[in-house]
Protein backbone atom coordinates (compact mmCIF):
# COMPACT_ATOMS: atom_id res chain seq x y z
CA UNK A 1 0.00 0.00 0.00
CA UNK A 2 1.55 3.28 -1.03
CA UNK A 3 -0.05 5.94 1.15
CA UNK A 4 0.33 5.98 4.64
CA UNK A 5 -0.79 8.38 7.21
CA UNK A 6 0.98 8.95 10.64
CA UNK A 7 -1.87 10.56 13.10
CA UNK A 8 -3.45 11.19 15.69
CA UNK A 9 -7.43 10.25 16.93
CA UNK A 10 -8.12 13.43 18.66
CA UNK A 11 -6.58 15.70 16.46
CA UNK A 12 -8.05 18.46 14.46
CA UNK A 13 -4.70 18.45 11.54
CA UNK A 14 -5.33 14.61 11.30
CA UNK A 15 -9.08 14.95 10.89
CA UNK A 16 -8.71 17.13 8.15
CA UNK A 17 -6.60 14.81 6.05
CA UNK A 18 -8.63 11.68 6.97
CA UNK A 19 -11.51 13.94 5.34
CA UNK A 20 -9.59 14.19 2.42
CA UNK A 21 -8.75 10.95 2.14
CA UNK A 22 -12.47 9.28 2.69
CA UNK A 23 -13.94 11.73 0.63
CA UNK A 24 -11.09 10.40 -2.38
CA UNK A 25 -11.77 7.09 -1.34
CA UNK A 26 -8.31 6.14 -1.15
CA UNK A 27 -7.20 2.83 0.00
CA UNK A 28 -4.65 3.98 2.73
CA UNK A 29 -2.69 2.90 6.02
CA UNK A 30 -3.09 4.63 9.21
CA UNK A 31 -0.24 4.70 11.45
CA UNK A 32 -1.32 5.68 14.66
CA UNK A 33 1.80 7.60 16.57
CA UNK A 34 1.52 7.76 19.78
CA UNK A 35 1.59 11.46 21.51
CA UNK A 36 1.64 10.33 25.03
CA UNK A 37 5.08 8.50 24.29
CA UNK A 38 6.17 11.65 22.60
CA UNK A 39 7.09 9.80 19.43
CA UNK A 40 6.30 12.62 17.34
CA UNK A 41 9.23 13.93 18.72
CA UNK A 42 11.57 11.33 17.70
CA UNK A 43 14.63 11.60 15.36
CA UNK A 44 12.87 9.26 13.06
CA UNK A 45 9.76 11.25 13.22
CA UNK A 46 11.34 14.79 12.96
CA UNK A 47 12.90 13.63 9.62
CA UNK A 48 9.22 13.27 8.62
CA UNK A 49 8.15 16.77 9.69
CA UNK A 50 10.86 18.83 11.24
CA UNK A 51 7.94 20.20 13.31
CA UNK A 52 7.23 17.06 14.86
CA UNK A 53 3.72 17.49 14.58
CA UNK A 54 0.91 14.97 13.36
CA UNK A 55 -0.55 14.70 10.47
CA UNK A 56 1.91 13.86 7.89
CA UNK A 57 1.48 11.49 4.36
CA UNK A 58 3.92 9.38 2.34
CA UNK A 59 3.06 8.51 -0.82
CA UNK A 60 5.59 6.57 -2.57
CA UNK A 61 8.96 9.12 -2.23
CA UNK A 62 7.08 11.87 -1.39
CA UNK A 63 6.72 13.37 2.29
CA UNK A 64 4.31 16.12 2.90
CA UNK A 65 3.10 17.64 5.97
CA UNK A 66 0.60 20.52 7.27
CA UNK A 67 -2.62 19.76 6.93
CA UNK A 68 -3.78 22.17 3.99
CA UNK A 69 -0.72 21.17 2.11
CA UNK A 70 -1.87 17.05 2.40
CA UNK A 71 -5.47 18.05 1.57
CA UNK A 72 -3.98 19.83 -1.74
CA UNK A 73 -1.73 17.16 -2.44
CA UNK A 74 -4.35 14.44 -2.50
CA UNK A 75 -7.07 16.48 -4.01
CA UNK A 76 -4.75 17.69 -7.14
CA UNK A 77 -2.75 14.05 -7.30
CA UNK A 78 -6.42 11.87 -7.03
CA UNK A 79 -8.04 14.43 -8.94
CA UNK A 80 -10.30 11.90 -10.94
CA UNK A 81 -10.64 9.42 -7.99
CA UNK A 82 -14.00 10.53 -5.86
CA UNK A 83 -15.28 14.00 -5.21
CA UNK A 84 -13.96 16.87 -6.84
CA UNK A 85 -12.20 18.61 -3.82
CA UNK A 86 -11.03 21.19 -6.42
CA UNK A 87 -12.81 23.63 -9.01
CA UNK A 88 -11.34 22.74 -12.26
CA UNK A 89 -12.22 26.39 -13.70
CA UNK A 90 -9.15 29.01 -13.70
CA UNK A 91 -11.63 31.29 -12.56
CA UNK A 92 -13.53 29.43 -9.91
CA UNK A 93 -10.23 28.37 -8.79
CA UNK A 94 -9.44 31.30 -7.78
CA UNK A 95 -12.75 32.15 -6.02
CA UNK A 96 -12.15 28.94 -3.71
CA UNK A 97 -8.43 29.70 -3.56
CA UNK A 98 -9.76 33.13 -1.74
CA UNK A 99 -12.11 31.24 0.55
CA UNK A 100 -9.67 28.46 1.61
CA UNK A 101 -7.65 31.60 2.80
CA UNK A 102 -10.47 32.96 4.72
CA UNK A 103 -10.51 29.01 6.45
CA UNK A 104 -6.98 29.35 7.06
CA UNK A 105 -6.87 33.57 8.00
CA UNK A 106 -9.73 34.00 9.82
CA UNK A 107 -12.15 30.81 10.83
CA UNK A 108 -9.35 28.62 12.33
CA UNK A 109 -7.90 31.10 14.78
CA UNK A 110 -10.95 31.63 16.95
CA UNK A 111 -12.79 28.44 16.43
CA UNK A 112 -9.70 26.72 17.54
CA UNK A 113 -9.37 28.86 20.99
CA UNK A 114 -13.24 27.74 21.52
CA UNK A 115 -12.54 24.78 20.80
CA UNK A 116 -9.71 24.01 23.31
CA UNK A 117 -11.51 26.16 25.99
CA UNK A 118 -15.27 25.10 25.81
CA UNK A 119 -14.60 20.91 24.45
CA UNK A 120 -11.08 20.35 25.70
CA UNK A 121 -10.88 22.36 28.70
CA UNK A 122 -14.64 22.70 30.12
CA UNK A 123 -16.21 19.89 28.86
CA UNK A 124 -13.28 17.06 28.90
CA UNK A 125 -11.32 18.35 31.37
CA UNK A 126 -14.46 19.90 33.57
CA UNK A 127 -12.51 23.13 34.77
CA UNK A 128 -13.88 26.64 34.58
CA UNK A 129 -14.67 28.54 31.71
CA UNK A 130 -12.26 31.76 30.80
CA UNK A 131 -15.25 33.86 29.95
CA UNK A 132 -13.20 37.00 28.70
CA UNK A 133 -11.11 34.27 26.49
CA UNK A 134 -14.56 33.14 25.29
CA UNK A 135 -16.32 35.96 24.84
CA UNK A 136 -13.40 37.59 23.03
CA UNK A 137 -13.17 35.17 20.18
CA UNK A 138 -16.69 34.31 20.07
CA UNK A 139 -17.05 37.92 18.75
CA UNK A 140 -14.20 37.27 16.48
CA UNK A 141 -16.12 34.34 15.23
CA UNK A 142 -19.34 35.71 14.93
CA UNK A 143 -18.01 38.66 12.12
CA UNK A 144 -16.56 35.96 10.57
CA UNK A 145 -20.16 33.92 10.39
CA UNK A 146 -21.98 37.85 9.53
CA UNK A 147 -19.38 37.02 5.69
CA UNK A 148 -20.34 33.67 5.43
CA UNK A 149 -24.08 33.99 6.05
CA UNK A 150 -24.04 36.57 2.99
CA UNK A 151 -21.81 34.30 1.10
CA UNK A 152 -23.82 31.36 1.22
CA UNK A 153 -27.04 33.26 0.16
CA UNK A 154 -25.89 33.48 -2.87
CA UNK A 155 -23.75 30.24 -3.01
CA UNK A 156 -24.29 26.78 -1.87
CA UNK A 157 -21.02 26.06 -0.76
CA UNK A 158 -18.36 28.79 0.65
CA UNK A 159 -15.88 27.87 -1.98
CA UNK A 160 -18.45 27.95 -4.66
CA UNK A 161 -21.40 25.50 -6.18
CA UNK A 162 -20.39 22.17 -4.84
CA UNK A 163 -18.48 20.84 -1.65
CA UNK A 164 -14.74 21.82 -2.14
CA UNK A 165 -11.76 21.63 0.78
CA UNK A 166 -12.31 25.37 1.18
CA UNK A 167 -15.87 23.27 3.14
CA UNK A 168 -13.83 20.08 4.12
CA UNK A 169 -10.87 22.42 5.81
CA UNK A 170 -13.83 23.66 8.40
CA UNK A 171 -15.30 20.35 9.74
CA UNK A 172 -12.99 19.70 12.28
CA UNK A 173 -13.31 22.91 14.21
CA UNK A 174 -16.64 22.62 13.38
CA UNK A 175 -17.32 20.01 14.64
CA UNK A 176 -16.28 20.33 18.02
CA UNK A 177 -17.41 23.55 18.50
CA UNK A 178 -21.73 22.45 17.61
CA UNK A 179 -20.85 20.06 20.97
CA UNK A 180 -20.64 23.38 22.86
CA UNK A 181 -22.47 26.99 22.94
CA UNK A 182 -21.32 28.38 20.53
CA UNK A 183 -23.17 26.11 18.03
CA UNK A 184 -26.09 29.01 19.12
CA UNK A 185 -23.65 31.66 16.87
CA UNK A 186 -24.46 28.90 13.83
CA UNK A 187 -27.84 28.69 14.61
CA UNK A 188 -28.74 32.20 14.78
CA UNK A 189 -27.84 32.29 10.74
CA UNK A 190 -30.24 30.39 8.79
CA UNK A 191 -27.28 29.84 5.75
CA UNK A 192 -24.81 28.77 7.95
CA UNK A 193 -26.90 26.47 9.79
CA UNK A 194 -27.95 24.60 6.93
CA UNK A 195 -24.10 24.63 5.52
CA UNK A 196 -23.23 23.07 8.91
CA UNK A 197 -25.51 20.60 8.93
CA UNK A 198 -25.08 19.68 5.31
CA UNK A 199 -21.36 19.28 5.55
CA UNK A 200 -21.08 17.45 8.81
CA UNK A 201 -23.54 14.96 7.65
CA UNK A 202 -21.19 13.87 4.52
CA UNK A 203 -20.77 9.80 4.98
CA UNK A 204 -16.25 10.71 4.97
CA UNK A 205 -16.83 13.45 8.17
CA UNK A 206 -19.54 9.96 9.67
CA UNK A 207 -16.77 7.96 8.66
CA UNK A 208 -14.13 10.47 10.62
CA UNK A 209 -16.11 10.83 13.54
CA UNK A 210 -16.83 7.29 14.31
CA UNK A 211 -13.22 7.31 15.07
CA UNK A 212 -13.51 9.41 18.02
CA UNK A 213 -15.95 6.31 19.35
CA UNK A 214 -13.57 3.92 19.38
CA UNK B 1 -5.23 48.71 -17.90
CA UNK B 2 -6.86 45.58 -16.66
CA UNK B 3 -5.20 44.98 -13.31
CA UNK B 4 -6.08 46.91 -10.37
CA UNK B 5 -5.10 46.43 -7.12
CA UNK B 6 -6.73 48.68 -4.10
CA UNK B 7 -4.46 48.72 -0.93
CA UNK B 8 -2.65 50.99 1.56
CA UNK B 9 0.71 51.72 1.77
CA UNK B 10 2.04 50.39 5.57
CA UNK B 11 -0.49 47.27 5.04
CA UNK B 12 1.57 43.99 5.18
CA UNK B 13 -0.87 42.14 3.18
CA UNK B 14 -0.97 44.97 0.92
CA UNK B 15 2.84 44.67 0.11
CA UNK B 16 2.91 40.67 -0.33
CA UNK B 17 0.41 41.55 -3.06
CA UNK B 18 2.69 44.09 -4.69
CA UNK B 19 5.78 41.98 -4.41
CA UNK B 20 3.95 39.58 -6.49
CA UNK B 21 2.65 41.99 -9.27
CA UNK B 22 6.38 43.54 -9.34
CA UNK B 23 7.85 40.30 -9.33
CA UNK B 24 5.82 39.33 -12.60
CA UNK B 25 6.31 42.59 -14.39
CA UNK B 26 2.86 43.74 -14.82
CA UNK B 27 1.37 46.62 -15.61
CA UNK B 28 -1.41 47.65 -13.23
CA UNK B 29 -2.88 50.42 -11.07
CA UNK B 30 -2.67 51.05 -7.93
CA UNK B 31 -5.60 52.59 -6.00
CA UNK B 32 -4.72 53.70 -2.06
CA UNK B 33 -7.44 52.96 -0.05
CA UNK B 34 -8.14 56.30 2.36
CA UNK B 35 -8.27 53.85 5.79
CA UNK B 36 -8.25 56.84 7.88
CA UNK B 37 -11.44 57.69 5.74
CA UNK B 38 -13.11 53.90 6.48
CA UNK B 39 -13.24 53.70 2.57
CA UNK B 40 -12.78 50.16 3.58
CA UNK B 41 -15.85 49.84 5.67
CA UNK B 42 -18.12 51.63 2.74
CA UNK B 43 -20.59 49.42 0.86
CA UNK B 44 -18.73 49.83 -2.37
CA UNK B 45 -15.44 48.32 -1.17
CA UNK B 46 -17.53 46.04 1.02
CA UNK B 47 -18.91 44.53 -2.53
CA UNK B 48 -15.03 44.05 -3.38
CA UNK B 49 -14.04 42.36 0.18
CA UNK B 50 -16.95 41.55 2.53
CA UNK B 51 -14.33 41.77 5.10
CA UNK B 52 -14.00 45.29 4.43
CA UNK B 53 -10.12 44.54 4.37
CA UNK B 54 -7.48 45.53 1.74
CA UNK B 55 -5.43 44.57 -0.45
CA UNK B 56 -8.20 43.50 -3.37
CA UNK B 57 -7.51 43.00 -7.05
CA UNK B 58 -8.78 43.15 -9.97
CA UNK B 59 -8.65 41.47 -13.26
CA UNK B 60 -11.60 42.31 -15.81
CA UNK B 61 -14.40 40.18 -14.38
CA UNK B 62 -12.45 39.01 -11.67
CA UNK B 63 -12.20 40.08 -7.91
CA UNK B 64 -9.60 38.02 -5.47
CA UNK B 65 -8.84 38.99 -2.10
CA UNK B 66 -6.77 37.96 0.61
CA UNK B 67 -2.98 38.26 -0.14
CA UNK B 68 -2.00 34.67 -0.30
CA UNK B 69 -4.77 34.08 -2.90
CA UNK B 70 -3.97 37.27 -5.01
CA UNK B 71 0.01 36.01 -5.36
CA UNK B 72 -1.39 32.48 -6.00
CA UNK B 73 -4.05 34.35 -8.85
CA UNK B 74 -1.14 36.31 -10.28
CA UNK B 75 1.83 33.84 -10.63
CA UNK B 76 -1.06 30.88 -12.34
CA UNK B 77 -2.84 33.11 -14.67
CA UNK B 78 0.58 34.91 -15.88
CA UNK B 79 2.58 32.40 -15.19
CA UNK B 80 4.77 32.31 -18.28
CA UNK B 81 5.98 36.53 -17.39
CA UNK B 82 8.60 37.69 -15.05
CA UNK B 83 9.67 35.26 -12.16
CA UNK B 84 8.29 31.67 -11.93
CA UNK B 85 6.27 31.73 -8.61
CA UNK B 86 5.25 28.14 -8.32
CA UNK B 87 6.77 25.18 -9.20
CA UNK B 88 6.22 23.58 -12.27
CA UNK B 89 6.71 19.62 -11.46
CA UNK B 90 3.67 17.78 -9.42
CA UNK B 91 6.04 16.48 -6.70
CA UNK B 92 8.04 19.81 -6.34
CA UNK B 93 4.63 21.81 -6.01
CA UNK B 94 3.67 19.58 -3.22
CA UNK B 95 6.59 20.16 -1.36
CA UNK B 96 6.32 24.30 -2.10
CA UNK B 97 2.25 23.70 -0.74
CA UNK B 98 4.00 22.72 2.25
CA UNK B 99 6.17 25.36 3.11
CA UNK B 100 3.41 27.93 2.05
CA UNK B 101 1.09 26.54 4.65
CA UNK B 102 4.67 26.71 7.15
CA UNK B 103 4.46 30.64 6.79
CA UNK B 104 1.31 31.02 7.06
CA UNK B 105 0.37 28.64 10.17
CA UNK B 106 3.67 28.96 11.60
CA UNK B 107 5.74 31.75 10.99
CA UNK B 108 3.01 34.82 10.48
CA UNK B 109 1.37 34.69 13.74
CA UNK B 110 4.46 35.54 15.99
CA UNK B 111 6.16 37.75 13.32
CA UNK B 112 3.23 39.84 12.98
CA UNK B 113 2.78 39.90 17.20
CA UNK B 114 6.57 40.82 17.00
CA UNK B 115 5.96 43.75 13.79
CA UNK B 116 3.32 45.25 15.78
CA UNK B 117 4.53 45.53 18.83
CA UNK B 118 8.52 46.25 18.61
CA UNK B 119 7.98 48.03 15.01
CA UNK B 120 4.97 50.17 15.46
CA UNK B 121 4.50 50.10 19.16
CA UNK B 122 7.75 51.15 20.43
CA UNK B 123 9.41 52.43 16.81
CA UNK B 124 6.97 54.23 15.88
CA UNK B 125 4.93 55.57 18.27
CA UNK B 126 7.52 55.54 21.12
CA UNK B 127 5.44 53.38 23.65
CA UNK B 128 7.27 50.75 25.97
CA UNK B 129 7.33 47.39 24.93
CA UNK B 130 5.62 44.83 26.24
CA UNK B 131 8.18 42.64 27.10
CA UNK B 132 6.41 39.40 28.30
CA UNK B 133 4.59 39.44 24.98
CA UNK B 134 8.14 39.65 22.84
CA UNK B 135 9.25 37.03 25.14
CA UNK B 136 6.47 34.44 24.55
CA UNK B 137 6.57 35.15 20.42
CA UNK B 138 9.91 35.85 20.53
CA UNK B 139 10.17 32.45 21.68
CA UNK B 140 7.89 31.05 19.13
CA UNK B 141 9.49 32.36 16.39
CA UNK B 142 12.62 31.09 17.42
CA UNK B 143 11.61 27.70 16.90
CA UNK B 144 10.08 28.54 14.06
CA UNK B 145 13.61 29.83 12.50
CA UNK B 146 15.30 26.35 13.98
CA UNK B 147 13.20 24.32 11.49
CA UNK B 148 14.45 27.00 8.80
CA UNK B 149 17.90 26.92 9.33
CA UNK B 150 18.12 22.98 8.53
CA UNK B 151 15.54 23.32 5.91
CA UNK B 152 18.21 25.96 3.98
CA UNK B 153 21.07 24.21 4.94
CA UNK B 154 20.09 21.50 2.11
CA UNK B 155 18.04 24.05 0.15
CA UNK B 156 18.57 27.25 -1.21
CA UNK B 157 15.12 28.72 -0.80
CA UNK B 158 11.84 27.43 1.61
CA UNK B 159 10.12 26.36 -0.72
CA UNK B 160 12.86 24.74 -2.87
CA UNK B 161 16.22 25.55 -5.01
CA UNK B 162 14.19 28.83 -6.72
CA UNK B 163 12.69 31.63 -4.86
CA UNK B 164 8.93 30.86 -4.83
CA UNK B 165 5.96 32.78 -2.67
CA UNK B 166 7.00 30.80 -0.07
CA UNK B 167 9.90 33.14 0.45
CA UNK B 168 7.71 36.06 -1.54
CA UNK B 169 4.73 35.65 1.05
CA UNK B 170 7.44 36.15 4.40
CA UNK B 171 9.35 39.24 2.79
CA UNK B 172 6.57 41.87 4.88
CA UNK B 173 6.93 40.22 8.27
CA UNK B 174 10.52 40.05 7.38
CA UNK B 175 11.41 43.81 6.45
CA UNK B 176 10.00 45.42 9.51
CA UNK B 177 11.38 43.10 11.84
CA UNK B 178 14.94 43.55 10.57
CA UNK B 179 14.72 47.48 11.91
CA UNK B 180 14.60 45.87 15.15
CA UNK B 181 15.79 43.76 18.08
CA UNK B 182 14.05 40.44 16.82
CA UNK B 183 17.13 40.98 13.66
CA UNK B 184 19.44 39.16 16.03
CA UNK B 185 17.48 35.78 15.99
CA UNK B 186 17.96 35.70 11.94
CA UNK B 187 21.62 37.01 12.67
CA UNK B 188 22.61 33.87 14.58
CA UNK B 189 21.20 31.35 12.28
CA UNK B 190 23.51 31.45 9.50
CA UNK B 191 21.48 29.83 6.68
CA UNK B 192 18.69 32.29 7.55
CA UNK B 193 20.44 34.95 7.70
CA UNK B 194 21.81 34.79 4.24
CA UNK B 195 18.32 33.79 2.97
CA UNK B 196 16.92 36.73 4.55
CA UNK B 197 19.95 38.95 3.10
CA UNK B 198 19.28 37.60 -0.40
CA UNK B 199 15.26 37.77 -0.37
CA UNK B 200 14.96 41.56 0.73
CA UNK B 201 17.52 42.94 -2.06
CA UNK B 202 15.52 41.52 -4.49
CA UNK B 203 14.83 44.49 -7.17
CA UNK B 204 10.73 43.87 -6.45
CA UNK B 205 10.99 43.57 -2.83
CA UNK B 206 13.29 47.13 -3.41
CA UNK B 207 10.53 48.57 -5.57
CA UNK B 208 8.00 47.92 -2.84
CA UNK B 209 10.17 48.80 0.21
CA UNK B 210 10.67 51.84 -1.56
CA UNK B 211 6.62 53.10 -1.52
CA UNK B 212 7.18 53.15 2.21
CA UNK B 213 10.14 55.85 1.76
CA UNK B 214 7.26 58.54 -0.22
Amino acid sequence: MALKLYGFVGSNATFRALASLFEKDLDFEFVKVHMAGREHKTPQFLSRNPFGQVPVLEDGDITVFESRAITQYIARTYADKGTDLMMKDPKKMAIQSVWMEVESQKFDLPSHKLTIELYVNVLRRGQEADEALVAEFETKLADVLDVYELRLKESKYLGGDSFTLVDLHHLPNLHYLMATKVKRLFDARPHVSAWAADIVSRPAWVKVASMLQK
